[in-house]
Formats: structure tokens, C-alpha cells, sequence
């Protein structure tokens, strides 16, 4: 993630803005934008929460210089766009789009607006997990009390979590584990071996995250196996995957790894992408007690068919790419859109620029 | 809880430690205990995790001066019994004890030694209730996917968390919900108006807890109801019980309190004793929906009778006392016997004594 001037400081008076959001019209924030930006036209479309875009109808499209949207639309419609404000973290279901193949546009996502629910989440299934929640409600609906003294329960302090992927969603996990007495190792794509390269400065829900990254005890990087190789060999407790889906973290967990995170059965958290987890892999691991268990809130495939074994492979909890979900997802995905806009208006720096390099 | 000068450094030559634990025998311990006390006689019995205690045999008793148990033994049987180290935080079981009637016998309880797994135990609940994971281990079970987005998920940013008892537990709750990004209010019964009043110097798991007490930014403190009462009008979103339970603590929520927490549906999390909450009222605040839900893992009556009411009221989440449960509670519980059995010997202050005047 970077911030690059955008724009000469010409405001968006001759700009058409188009939402297209899973959510409904906010004619207070629409209002706001026209306010802040005299002339700038606002269209707004609902449409549900998958990348698998419809195409809205043609006249929808019609003179967009400035698109907020889920999935990609189609770039022969949106021949006039320069700036897109993706509502995801991930910009993986963009990067073979048209659209995204033309240099001039600029393309923004929206990390950090999800890091403290999905941090929550990753979390929360590793308490539940560990503290066996789940057959405690099991007991609790036969309205019988019963003590499951028998199942062994983790607690956290002294435990060490491995974090690939040290970005929005990875920083919130750490605080939360730091919290919990854990201790952090942190995986990125670049090296940051100076106070200043740990930095992170894309959009933070104030009192979340690790914004200096100065919770990390130990610092990996890199893009080869042999790299992330070593790191899972770290001895550790818990593994997170908070990195983007690119070809490089393309199925990044296979035999090889897990028989490498086999030595302390460590517990793995996948809230990123199905596809950096080679299924079949997984599953063997799991059957043969290679690691403790597994939370996943992504899958490959996606979504999981009717009867899929990793549904009732031992160990592990699955959810269908819903970590996201907030009320609050929305205005903060608001606050980010409403700070670029302000910021090509004026062609100041935007915030969450996506890496034409690395494409993320 | 605070630190007094025990007894005339004498050493231990002539004491008998009892051990009662649920716990098998750790001849490795008990050799170290003997060799760092010449002289000591060291005693094991293994009972069960009950405060209801069966009594042991005589010959098991007989000049025993030091007692390490979780449930008061028969003080007939200890007429020699000048310190006894409690396995548990909660000392409510000893307070109408014989045992306890003795001024001469110096109590400590082993506070901080449960603190990590209880606050896991209340933000996982907490964490579990807000992003249904409950149903969605159901979906899964059905091995089928299903996204439930129609269910609210609350994420915690800007939350605010009261903390009724503001000791070991109470303040890594707090800890945690600082990560999560909450504020939190602090309740304790003695005033805290100064940086140092506010330092607990409970046992604490090293990377836990708020032994500063730096993470509150409001206090609140008192005995009184009108107190407690002001405390929670604080439109909270989560209250945590972690108070011990006396006589100005029973049934400390009522039907009058609940009407104060139905003004935010303040969700209500009790780890300390069943009998601070009267069943009936919050039975009736939750079928009301006067509060957004519950997660106890003590109850009044406890154990709860099959088919009590509480199992299948709405929102509620309920253990039978189990939350304390880690492999790595007797560790910490003979840390906190070894230093003070160790103070004892050099006439040192110990840690974790009982107040005499209040009870805890
Ligand atoms: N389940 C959901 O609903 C959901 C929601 C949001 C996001 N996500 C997924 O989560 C991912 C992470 O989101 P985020 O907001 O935390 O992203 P982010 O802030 O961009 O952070 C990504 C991190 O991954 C690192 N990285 C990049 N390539 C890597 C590689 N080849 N090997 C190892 N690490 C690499 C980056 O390293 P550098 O610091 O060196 O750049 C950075 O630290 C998204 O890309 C998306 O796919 C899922
Ligand atoms: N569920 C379980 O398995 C389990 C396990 C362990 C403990 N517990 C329960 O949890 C309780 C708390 O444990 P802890 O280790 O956190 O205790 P602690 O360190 O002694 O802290 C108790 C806190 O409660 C406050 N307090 C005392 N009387 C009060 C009153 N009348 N009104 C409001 N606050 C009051 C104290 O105030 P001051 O700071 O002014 O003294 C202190 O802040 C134990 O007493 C026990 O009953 C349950």
C-alpha cells in the first residue's frame, strides 16, 4: 500500500461518481459528497455482496469518471474512469479485469475498514476453539448441566502466533494476541529492518492495529517457499493467513508446509483467500492430526458444495466469507471513499493505493 | 487484597504443608519444596474440584500447620493451622468457615492465577455472541453453506465495557477490550483517586493483565447501591461481574438494575458467583429484551438443576463453572504457594493476603 498524488488540484466538478454498494442509498451522504464537491454528479446502485458483478444497465455507466464498487464492471461502459475505490481489502478479483489493465486509472481498496471484525473473528473461533464453546452449547440445549473437564483447554499467555501478512488485518490480530500474552511473528512481502519501514499508514480505525509495528518480536519477508518455509518451521502456536491472493501466495500452504507446521501442530486461521490453502492438504492434515484445527472463513472452492468433507473434517470451523460483516463496515468504507475524493479534488495523496507491481 | 509481614523468619523446619488438589501427586515439586525448606513435611491428597470438601482422614491432618486447598477442611481437625493458601480467586466458601473464625491464621487466595483463561472465557463468549458463530456451527453440521447475513454482527471498536470489581480478572478483561478497541470503566469498592491507589499487586501472568491501572479512563467506586447504581447508567455495552462475592455484594443485580442496563441493553457477563445476579429479574430482563443477552459461567442455584429455566432463555450462554479450567493453572497455583510459603520462612510480606475486615 502506498499514497501517490493522484490528480492536478482540479475538484471534481465535471467528475460522475458511481456507488455501487450492498447497501442502500444514503441520500445524507450523497448530499454530503455534492456539498463538498460542487458539481460532481452522484449515481447510486444496490447490488449483493458478491464479485460476480451483473452489469448494471448502460445508461448507469454512462459519462463515470469515479467508480466505488465491489467487483469489476465492465471497462468498454466505463470508458471515462480514472480513480476506482474498491470496497474490499483484497483486489485479487480485479487484477485480471479489463479495467484494471488500463495504467491511467487508479485503484484504491479499503484495508483496514475490515481489520477489526475480521480480527474479531480470527480471534474469537481461536477462544471458542480453544475453550470449547461450541460443546458447551451442545450441553447447554439439553438443559443439563455438565462439566466437559475432560477436554483440554488452551489459554493463550506464552503461546506465539505467526502472522502472514502483516497488513490491516494482520496488525489487529497481533494486538489482540499481545493482549491475550501471546507473542507475534510477522511475515511481509518486503523486508522492514528500520522503525520507519514497519510503519503501515493505510486507513486504521483509531484504537485498532499496530500502525508503527512495534508489536512483532521477530520480522520475516520474502516471496519464496524457501522463505516462508522457515517461518512456519517458528514453532508456532497459531498461524494467521492475512495476505492478498496474488501468484505468489497462490495455494502457499500445501504438503511441504503442513508437514513443516506439523512439529508443534500449530492451529491455522485463514480469513484471506481460499486459494492460498491447498485443500486436500489441508484436509489430510487435519484427518492425521498434523495441526490442533483450523478456523476458515474462506475456502477453495467458494463456496463449499453441499456435503464438501472439510465441513465435517475434525477440528474445524468454517464459515462462507462473512468475517467482513459489520454495521460499521459501511461508514468506514465511507470515510475512506470521502477521504480520496477530498484528496483528488485538491491532488493530494490518496490513501490504499494498490501496487501496479505487486498488485495489491 | 494487600501484603503483610507474616511471621518471625523461623524458617519452616517445623511445619507440616498439606496439599489438597485436584491434582495427581508432583513428587518433582514436592521435593523442591523440601529441599528449599529443610525440615518441611510435605502432604498429598488429590480430591476433586469441589469446594464441597469430604474430610480427609485424621492421621492426614495431624500437625499440620500450612494448608494449600480449594474448600475448607475441618478446623477441629487444624487446630495447628497457622496459613492457608486457597487454590481459588474466591474466598466467599471460607468466609463462614471455623477455620476462618481463627485472626491468628493468615489467609491468601491465589488471585491472577485464574485472570488469562476467565478474560479469554469472557471475550470469546463475547466475540462468539456477537459474530454467531453458534449458528453457524449449526449451518455447518448441516455441511451445507449458508451465509447469515440477515443476523446483526456487532464488531467492538468504540464500545464501552464496565468493569464491576476492577482486580486480577476484571482488569484483563480490560486489557483485551482496550485491543479490541473499547473503553472501559472501572468499579472498584475502595476509592482509587491516585496513580499509585490504582496499582494492584496481585500474583500476574507476566504480559497480562493492568497491574497499573492505566487503562480505565473513568472510575467509579463504593459499597452502596446508589453507587453501583450510577455505575451502570453508563450506557454500557458490556458489564463484567468480577467482584467478589460478600455480604454488599449479593444479589448486587436486580430487577431495579436491570431497568438501569435496559436503557443501552447492556450485554451481561458473569464469571464471579451465581448469587450476584437474582435469577428471576435477569430471567425476565432477558426475555424482555431489556438486555441484548448473557453469558454466565456461574449461576444461582449452581449447579443449575436440569431443565432450569436459564438454559433456554434467549441469549445466554451458559458454563457450569469451568472457565478457571488450563493446564497451566496448578503451575501458576504453586508459583504463588512457592513464593509466599518462601516469604513465610524469611518473615517477608506475602502476596494475595485476604482482607480481614472485608472479606476478600
Ligand atoms: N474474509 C474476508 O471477508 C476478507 C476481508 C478483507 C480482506 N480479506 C483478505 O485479506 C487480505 C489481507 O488484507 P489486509 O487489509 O490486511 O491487506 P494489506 O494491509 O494489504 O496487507 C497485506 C500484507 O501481506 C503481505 N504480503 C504481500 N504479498 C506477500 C507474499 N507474497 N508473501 C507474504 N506476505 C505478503 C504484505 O507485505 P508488505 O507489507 O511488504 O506489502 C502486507 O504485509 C486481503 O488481500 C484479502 O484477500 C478477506
Ligand atoms: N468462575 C470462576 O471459575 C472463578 C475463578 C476465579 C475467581 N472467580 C470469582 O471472581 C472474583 C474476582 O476475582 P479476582 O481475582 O479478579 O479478585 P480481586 O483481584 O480480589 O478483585 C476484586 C475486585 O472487586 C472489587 N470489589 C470488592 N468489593 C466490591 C464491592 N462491594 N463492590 C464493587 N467492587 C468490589 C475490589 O475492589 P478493591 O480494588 O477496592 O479491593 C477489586 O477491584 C473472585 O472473588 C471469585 O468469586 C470465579
Amino acid at each position: 500500500m502506498g499514497s501517490i498524488a493522484a490528480s492536478e488540484p482540479t475538484g471534481l466538478k465535471d467528475d460522475v461518481l458511481l456507488v455501487v454498494v450492498p447497501f442502500p442509498e444514503d441520500e445524507k451522504w450523497m448530499a454530503k459528497l455534492r456539498a463538498q464537491h460542487p458539481g460532481l454528479e452522484v449515481r447510486w446502485a444496490t447490488q449483493p455482496p458478491t464479485f460476480e458483478i451483473d452489469p448494471l444497465p448502460k445508461e448507469t455507466y454512462d459519462g463515470v469518471t469515479l467508480l466505488c464498487a465491489l467487483g469489476p464492471h465492465p471497462a468498454e461502459m466505463l470508458q471515462k474512469v480514472r480513480f476506482v475505490q474498491l470496497l474490499s481489502a483484497g483486489a485479487d478479483k480485479w487484477v485480471g479485469s479489463e479495467l484494471y489493465k488500463k495504467p491511467e486509472v487508479t485503484f484504491c481498496t479499503t484495508n483496514g475498514a475490515h481489520a477489526p471484525q475480521i480480527a474479531e473473528w480470527v480471534i474469537g473461533t481461536w477462544l471458542m476453539m480453544n475453550h470449547h464453546f461450541i460443546e458447551y452449547a451442545e450441553e447447554q440445549k439439553k438443559a443439563k448441566t455438565t462439566r466437559l473437564l475432560h477436554l483440554n483447554v488452551y489459554d493463550s499467555p506464552g503461546l506465539r502466533m505467526g502472522v502472514l501478512g502483516y497488513g490491516a488485518i494482520g496488525r489487529q490480530c497481533a494486538r489482540l494476541a499481545q493482549a491475550l500474552g501471546m507473542e507475534v511473528y510477522a511475515y511481509t512481502r518486503s523486508e522492514k529492518p528500520t522503525p520507519e519501514s514497519r510503519k503501515d499508514d493505510s486507513y486504521c480505525v483509531p484504537g485498532t492495529g499496530d500502525p508503527d509495528g512495534v508489536i512483532p518480536t521477530k520480522w520475516f519477508h520474502g516471496a519464496s517457499r524457501e522463505a516462508v518455509n522457515e517461518f512456519l518451521a517458528q514453532d508456532l502456536d497459531i498461524l494467521v493467513l492475512s495476505l492478498p491472493l496474488t501468484e505468489s501466495t497462490k495455494y502457499i500452504l500445501g504438503r511441504e508446509q503442513f508437514d513443516i507446521l506439523s512439529k508443534k501442530k500449530t492451529f491455522v486461521s485463514n480469513i484471506a483467500r481460499g486459494e492460498h490453502i491447498d485443500t486436500d492438504a489441508l484436509l489430510d492434515a487435519l484427518r492425521e492430526g498434523k495441526i490442533r484445527g483450523a478456523a476458515l472463513d474462506v475456502t477453495d472452492p467458494e463456496p463449499l458444495p453441499d456435503n464438501h468433507p472439510l465441513f465435517t473434517a475434525p477440528n474445524i470451523f468454517i464459515t462462507s466469507h462473512v468475517s467482513w460483516q459489520t454495521p460499521k463496515l459501511f461508514p468506514r468504507i465511507q470515510d475512506v471513499a470521502e477521504r480520496n475524493l477530498m484528496s483528488l479534488s485538491k491532488g493530494e495523496p490518496l490513501i490504499n493505493v494498490m501496487n501496479r507491481e505487486h498488485h495489491y
